[in-house]
């Protein structure tokens, strides 16, 4: 399905340098859109500042407001490191994984690509001359996640507190299914199932079974297994050999941060929060957080931000524009090499390559 | 407590490279031994050939008798990628698991070092000149490995799989108390939390208030905390920055593969699986796997195997035996660069720098 005319775009700038680089990637996103095709955005002010002035997270009120459009726009969220006055985790859930799951965000899409000119933390003899240019397909709405679980006697020596990964076939399959459908889209069609089997076997057999269920409907996709202890040496020694990841919600935060840094940092990681049934709008926004430390400088990178909306313009059915908004990126970041440049230069160098 | 006199140790070689890289870490073992302390070896046969040969994993006499020992040896578990003989995790879960949890190994001890010479797959701006010299503290008996969980209408759309993970005052405190001690008793005295407290909050609460109280008790250890997603940030682009870490038993196996990995490979990382009590066994190992394809040829690199009888003779109480072997290791590691040696060699090298 392709939107076309005006399309709905829920707008979170959030804090601290979630405002500046969602200002530069709503610049890229006017000038990318196809012809015919136009946003109309609505503000939403949520996040810390908004819990301090009204100690509100998400109302009610507010999250229905948000299902009624096509797509969200998410900067970051997140108040000052230990900031007493916000309870550790409080926003994390109440908004962020509660957009994921009221909306039911079951692929959580994380592209990972070494950029030409972009330093990467490994050695140019694991870099070599091969492409790195791997997607994680995380699982959004299952896993560890769930919030199940509980504490016992909590603060005497007594405690127990546990935690439950709660893993169904209805949500395994449908995001492996969209993982390898994925596969099918990309030259290598490669798939990579990342789990540990090996100790949690119960949830492991799930995924391994459906994985290879829905690999058998696949013959063209070469698929294979790693536990998550053996990913994290493969993804330091030879990321090239990753093309499509699938893996549960933990596995899959873990090792996209772990992408994220070979790549040359969270600040040029975007992701999408995505219903691919399209029942609820998806949600499009930078890996890294709110770095209140830096923020209203202008020195945030709103690479990644940028990069989030060329996902927004992919789910929405315009892969061109995503196209020229990846390309512009690539170029920019050839270009900008290790000079340091202001948050608004970034967004205004590649809204100019992006409008032509 | 000291152990002199006859130390009786419990050798299980295993599969593949495990019987290798055994002979080597026990020559060393012979020369490294302090005045007066002998070792007595009782060999056990497990592993996959045990396994294919008669049906057992560990029989619960072997069990029986293992307990009687002062310490165990082990080499490596496993037989050949997806035997279909060998029911998936079942030596993992039956021997290596089992032995974890049946002698109670709470601290499952995993030191990283990058040792001059070794390549690690981080670019020399990441190493630069500070030393990469730190020690993961995991622990061993509880979390998402205890075995809790279940599965519902299994193979059927309507499946449920479920992996709890169990984690008690008792438990948390034992292991971060010990992490502590080995703070203090390291130059930098810096102790990390990781966890995913964030999300994980039953869990990652009982982790983050015991490891608080504990704090209290040892003012001159600085502590910080850290997710496990950004962990994997830290751990690419500045390793220099850890000095002990604790964490639980799943995040503590991702995270020594990761630390294995830019340590210039597990094949030099070694690990002990201690009850810091002493009233059982503890159990000293190479992190690494049996590597079935390279078998048998004397290819396999035995310093894993070679650290972990240092480990085991620090356990033991003889810390200037086990400094003795880490720069034999070192000196040697230093001395054969990039040229490949044969398993036997490198155990000959520095079997004879240790002794002279
Ligand atoms: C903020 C946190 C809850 C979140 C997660 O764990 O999913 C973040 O780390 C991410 O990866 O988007
Ligand atoms: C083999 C497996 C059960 C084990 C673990 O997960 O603990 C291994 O990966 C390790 O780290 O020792």
């Amino acid at each position: 399905p392709v939107a076309t005319g005006p399309v709905k775009l829920a707008v979170i700038p959030g804090d601290g340098i979630g405002q500046e680089v969602t200002a530069e990637a709503l610049k890229v996103l006017e000038v990318a859109s196809p012809a015919g095709v136009t946003f109309e955005q609505t503000r939403y002010d949520l996040g810390a500042e908004r819990y301090l002035a009204t100690g509100e997270v998400l109302p009610d009120t507010v999250l229905s407001e948000i299902r009624e459009h096509d797509a969200i726009l998410l900067g970051a969220v997140g108040g000052k490191p230990n900031d007493p006055s916000i309870p550790p985790g409080l926003l994390e859930r109440g908004l962020l994984l509660r957009l994921r799951f009221e909306l039911d965000h079951y692929v959580n899409l994380r592209p990972s690509r070494i950029f030409p000119g972009v330093t990467s933390p490994l050695s140019r003899e694991v870099l070599g001359d091969d492409e790195v240019d791997f997607v994680v397909v995380r699982e959004g709405t299952e896993g560890p996640y769930t919030g199940n679980g509980g504490a016992l006697r909590v603060g005497t020596p007594a405690e127990v507190a546990t935690e439950v990964s709660v893993n169904t076939a209805y949500g395994v399959e449908r995001v492996v299914r969209d993982a390898f459908a994925r596969a099918e889209r990309r030259p290598r069609k490669k798939l990579t199932l990342v789990h540990k089997t090996n100790v949690l076997v119960h949830a492991g057999s799930v995924w391994w079974r459906l994985t290879q269920a829905v690999a058998a409907e696949h013959p063209d996709v070469t698929v294979d297994y790693m536990h998550i202890d053996a990913a994290m040496i493969h993804m330091t020694t030879n990321p090239q050999r990753f093309d499509v990841v699938v893996t549960d919600n933990l596995f899959g935060d873990i090792i996209t941060d772990l992408a994220g840094a070979i790549s040359g940092g969270i600040g040029l990681a975007a992701s999408g929060n995505i219903n691919p049934d399209r029942t609820t709008p998806s949600m499009f926004e930078p890996v890294h957080g709110s770095a209140p430390d830096i923020a209203g400088q202008q020195v945030a990178d709103p690479t990644a931000a940028i990069l989030s909306t060329a996902l927004l313009l992919d789910h929405l059915g315009h892969p061109e524009a995503a196209a020229r908004i990846e390309d512009a990126v690539l170029a920019d970041l050839a270009e900008r090499g290790t000079a340091r440049r202001r948050t608004a230069e970034v967004g205004d160098s590649v809204a100019k390559r992006v409008a032509g």
